[in-house]
């Protein structure tokens, strides 16, 4: 981030007529932002959601409550503007761009051997890279992909330790017979990819699947053009964190944008150090639950960059 | 509330393409306001934002960071569109309307006897009925008053009991001994106005002011004519709750924006039994939480409005 950038900001900040902090946790969002916006005043202009959409071979361990074709009925939706995502993106005025990456050709089963090969990683990680704009203010990676909540769980037990168990949730609906199917295919990838997790690019490759890829390659790209983003969900979180687990600090561009319902993403955000703007219960994914964050960002940045300072308001001080 | 159209709602979001429930609070904001606007798939046109501003004779106790004339300078700052709520309002399209109650006319020190005469009272509620757009799609009423804080802690002890130190809080950043003297405040207007405390109007005769009372009266007056309303803080909070505590379910049309920093709030919003959508540490007042709440409110009826069913977008269910 820009420190001069910042510096400015905060010292607006401490001029805007309103008690010291009485803005909150909005005061944090519009100082993170203005660093890395490298603007002591910023506007929010031209926020991009993208949605990337892939399918996952750990289906065939029944890991979900509907069945794997709905990835692209989906897609259909997104593209029909008729999805939840599509309704947020409009509200606070954001474009949306979908990227559905081979769906016909699911990741393999990760509980039997890795769910990508490199040329598959490496294509998955630059369709997230390219899809960024460069000309965004602001950056929602979202995800649709049957069986990926399953992914997302082996990746967060790869990466942070921590029993299958505590991983898994009901994503879009199992029963306790599907959790415990989740649950056992997670602790079934561990053991198959045993000493080969240790490098989180491995664990992405291995566990994780094609539209998780592309997050994680979105929001590195955002990172380098130091383009602030919103994180979604716990599969837009583990994402994340194979860059946070690459290079510390790799995520100091993010807010976690809501904690969702599915239990290991309030753990994944603890682990990551990312308090979440939002807790909703929204457990959705395609971006909901950071696109409904959108606005909390425009506010804090039209109350920075607005409001009228002590003297401009000739506002007796305290 | 309509019964018809929340039932209506109800339907329609059970055939919303979106596993059962995975919008969460969106998905209950959509249904209390399809019953409250009487319609199963309901916009929200022309939120409208009210700030009421008084003055307080209770700052003769230094309960206040800042001095009374602040009041009226902020005033000023609504008019010229410099707060805070200027910039919150315009981001989420709302109108703006600032009332100030005779400023010039502080109320009474409550510790000393009644805040307001039954007159003033009486003008205060109908400064705040009549400013109720009766074509809004949702209110949002702020305040702004130097030593208001206090006399919402004041009447929080008269309407439920507790210690004055629980309802005490910083306000606009009081230290330690202008905290002590803010209990102080309280535990003399309770002992001043006691055996006179059991008729919720008479709290808020004796121990509001008349920004209070307005905010009461224009709670009072969205409810009459089916306007969904967003609480704000502390202040608004006490406010409305006089209309529960005269007659249980007057509340039901509100839902609480925040729960401010001001730790009374938290404890006033459990006794109401009202959840707050956001919790981001403000303690601004002027509107402003409740404001920030209404792009959710917004994100829940784009939702639940426009998102294709299953039917409609030719989705497997589950």
């Amino acid at each position: 981030p820009d420190a001069a950038a910042f510096d400015a900001a905060a010292a607006r900040n401490a001029a805007l007529a309103k008690p010291p902090g009485a803005l909150g946790r909005l005061e944090d969002i519009a100082l993170w932002y203005a660093g890395w916006a490298g603007s002591a005043r910023p506007q929010l202009h031209r926020p991009q959601v993208i949605v990337f959409a892939g399918n996952h071979g750990v289906t065939a361990r029944e890991v979900s409550a509907f069945p794997s074709e709905v990835t692209a009925q989906m897609v259909v939706n997104f593209e029909a503007g008729g999805a939840a995502i599509n309704q947020l993106a409009r509200t606070f005025g954001a474009r949306i761009d979908v990227h559905a990456l081979d769906l016909a050709r699911p990741t393999a089963d990760f509980t039997q051997g890795a769910a990508m090969e490199e040329d598959d990683l490496l294509t998955a990680l630059r369709v997230g890279w390219e899809a960024v704009d460069p000309g965004a203010g602001l950056i929602v990676a979202g995800e649709m992909g049957i069986g990926n909540t399953t992914a997302a769980a082996a990746m967060a037990a790869a990466l942070f330790g921590g029993n299958p168990r505590d991983w898994v949730g009901r994503g879009t609906g199992v029963d306790d017979a599907g959790l415990g199917r989740k649950a056992a295919a997670v602790a079934a990838g561990l053991a198959c990819h045993r000493g080969h997790l240790l490098d989180p690019i491995e664990v992405l490759r291995r566990l994780g699947g094609r539209e998780i890829a592309a997050m994680a390659g979105a929001i590195a790209a955002a990172r380098v053009a130091r383009i602030p983003v919103l994180l979604d969900g716990f599969i837009c979180t583990a994402a994340a964190a194979v860059l946070e687990r690459l290079s510390p600090g790799a995520l100091d561009h993010a807010l976690a944008g809501h904690c969702s319902d599915e239990p290991g993403h309030g753990r994944l955000l603890a682990a990551l150090g990312k308090e979440p703007l939002l807790q909703m219960g929204l457990r959705l994914g395609e971006g909901t639950g950071a696109a409904l964050a959108i606005g909390l960002v425009q506010g804090a940045l039209a109350c920075h960059s607005g409001m009228a300072t002590f003297d401009e308001a000739r506002v007796s001080t305290g």
